[in-house]
């Protein structure tokens, strides 16, 4: 083949791009019973604003455009960042909290031999303006009832949730003065063995004591188990308490868990991931508080919370529970005219038309024989065909031959 | 303001999406009446695939990648290249015609300067493996539908309707050469000056005979009056004949016009352009046959025909013709609990949970006094508010206010 598939990006055929819809469409409806409004964003956007947040090393990750003016331009590698921008560019007359989704394209540059997605798509969903854990909570449950709506039960999936003050109040406690790196190995934790996470908190530099006691502290199942905390962490445990309370209609889907750290620098209050319950996935989505980025990026601050559900490892799951249903993309009519004449051809369109009105007709374009006709009639799943020849010219009566069945049918053009 | 949104792209904010999602859910209903199937493609594509079709001169175009790798990679710029090339990858497999739409972003490269779009949308629709003109005519009945769903009628759009081949034998029949520089003044010549044509004509060496006949024959208005064709221009004014056979239910919407070439190289013979009726726009819509382009790919030859209608232009004559609907982007519901307190805003949320089995609801996540919260429902367009305290806690009766009508309805909260 003389042209291929940019690797790492995947191509849409009928199948797959009903289901995109499928799920799209299921994102979209839950969404907006919650009150939140669609956005969507450019696809491009300055490399400034693209590496603000996480800094230099994320530049090796972003699609880049070569020069031809003075700007320096990107393909963004999220949501949240452009949204965020939005944002601010209405933030002094828009009422708040203010509460978008987007279902969007993204891209991010991955070496082509690694087999990686690089471009992907994600329901993303931001609330901007509210710092109350309700907040928090009402993201967390549109992910359930969206997770939901798509078939999956608690039986399938669950959120652990945590705490990025609760977390960093405990490293303050324990001493541990390296809390961004740290946070990097805890959010490993789930990957790596007990030797590998022991070894990797020695190369930061924590004594044998730091270690065990985080250990052990990590491992925590309940929250109010959690005693001798800090201020920063008492804060963080009365926002993560508010959470769960505000979530107890979904007790069976949420967990806390003390090792979701979230690596990303930007989190600052609830965190949260969503895993099948089997492990075998990786985050189905994920998200958290981000109060500081508006400010960041230049503006009065303003608190903000949101998460991110991608559609490739969602898929998978749902794929794998078979929750995935049949793509209806057939036809309900296939009309066949059966000579090249006009009257015949004229009369196979007139019905078409007729028939087009509340149903979804394929017509012959290709002046095939009849049998040819019905090939392509079963291929494209049309369920019934019908056939126009002189004859139905002449009676104005027409058959209508169901594929599924076999079974035939006359009936006068005019009451189709 | 820090960041920007990047020159020449448009930020999609609600209202915006809400109609840009009523013109996509026309279109998509519209296609798949016809037996259209939905597919997608990456944005990004290889630049060898992207300036295949039209050389060296689109590359100034297209939105090229900074090199990471060896990979030499673009922004696609149409639709019909990716999906041409998606047909070529299962071309043995699919039964044909393959009938496909797509509902798309891409990219074209402008200088910012000049404000024009860098960033848009399409609908694209594509037919491959039918030569007939049934299938040229079926997918400019799929436009008339899809403007027509749209609110538009036949006083407001027309599709000028033209053929490359009746074009070419005629310019042949002149002696006239240099036939690509020709057909690319020709698509000029309604928005230049008769002066300027004719100028532009002598530049390419046309003689003042040619110039005179040439001038002469494109105002013919009925495809009939064209005689004395050579074998070229035959073929092509039977191929139009037909088209225009099979679109006689749809005559109003149709018209004949020579002047439309569709400057591009790769169209072989129906070509269309759809325009306001009054001129006041560019083409709202444009497409034909390109019979070749599968070939060039490197591909066994397949016919093909198919057409891109453009969001933006599209948008502008549906606003001045008010046709663009309202969009339905309040709530139903608002649940206003008036104290900060476990039980009070446990029901608000049991209320909120209730209500959006079938409404779209929204509830307070700032905490903040009545009044404020009645603003902000209104701001938000909420239809209704509940308020809920101690009271409706101890009774499990609500008082639901209609912004709407200032009435009020009390109701148990169970019935709901």
């Amino acid at each position: 083949m003389k042209f291929q598939t940019v690797k790492g990006m995947k191509d849409w055929y009928p199948e797959d791009r009903a289901t995109f819809n499928w799920m799209a469409n299921t994102f979209r409806q839950q969404a907006v019973k919650y009150g939140f409004l669609e956005v969507e964003s450019p696809a491009i956007e300055s490399l400034s604003l693209l590496s603000e947040k996480e800094g230099e090393e994320i530049k090796q990750q972003i699609f880049t455009f070569e020069k031809k003016g003075s700007e320096q331009l990107g393909l963004r590698f999220d949501l949240t960042v452009p949204m965020a921008r939005m944002f601010i560019a209405k933030q002094k007359e828009l009422p708040k909290p203010v509460k978008w989704f987007n279902i969007g394209r993204m891209w991010r540059y991955e070496a082509p031999q690694k087999g990686r997605l690089r471009e992907f798509y994600q329901f993303g969903v931001e609330i901007f303006g509210s710092d109350k854990p309700e907040a928090d909570a009402q993201i967390i449950s549109l992910i359930i009832d969206s997770f939901q709506a798509l078939g999956l039960t608690s039986k399938d999936f669950y959120v652990k949730i945590n705490n990025r003050n609760l977390l960093q109040g405990i490293l303050d406690g324990l001493g541990i003065g390296n809390i961004s790196e740290v946070m990097t190995v805890i959010d490993k934790v789930a990957k790596i063995s007990e030797e590998e996470f022991v070894a990797e908190l020695e190369k930061l530099k924590l004594t044998q004591a730091q270690i065990k006691k985080l250990d052990s502290i990590l491992k925590t199942k309940e929250l109010k188990q959690l005693k001798d905390l800090n201020e920063l962490a008492r804060q963080g445990q009365w926002e993560l308490q508010s959470v769960f309370e505000a979530l107890q209609d979904n007790q069976a889907f949420v967990q806390f868990d003390l090792t979701v750290a979230r690596g990303l620098a930007y989190y600052t209050g609830t965190v949260f991931e969503v895993y099948d319950r089997e492990g075998k996935y990786r985050a189905l989505a994920g998200g958290g508080r981000y109060d500081n980025m508006i400010q960041l990026f230049g503006s009065e601050p303003c608190a903000a919370t949101g998460f991110g559900i991608g559609f490739a490892t969602l898929g998978l799951l749902l794929e794998e529970k078979m929750l995935i249903p049949a793509p209806d993309i057939g036809v309900d009519y296939y009309v066949a005219p059966i000579k090249d004449d006009p009257k015949v051809m004229a009369l196979a369109n007139t019905i078409a038309v007729q028939l087009r009105k509340t149903n979804r007709v394929d017509v012959d374009l290709m002046r095939r024989s009849l049998p040819k006709q019905f090939d392509y009639a079963n291929k494209i799943k049309a369920k019934k065909v019908i056939v126009v020849g002189e004859n139905e010219v002449k009676t104005g009566v027409v058959t209508i031959k169901n594929l599924e069945d076999g079974k035939e049918e006359k009936k006068k053009i005019k009451e189709l």
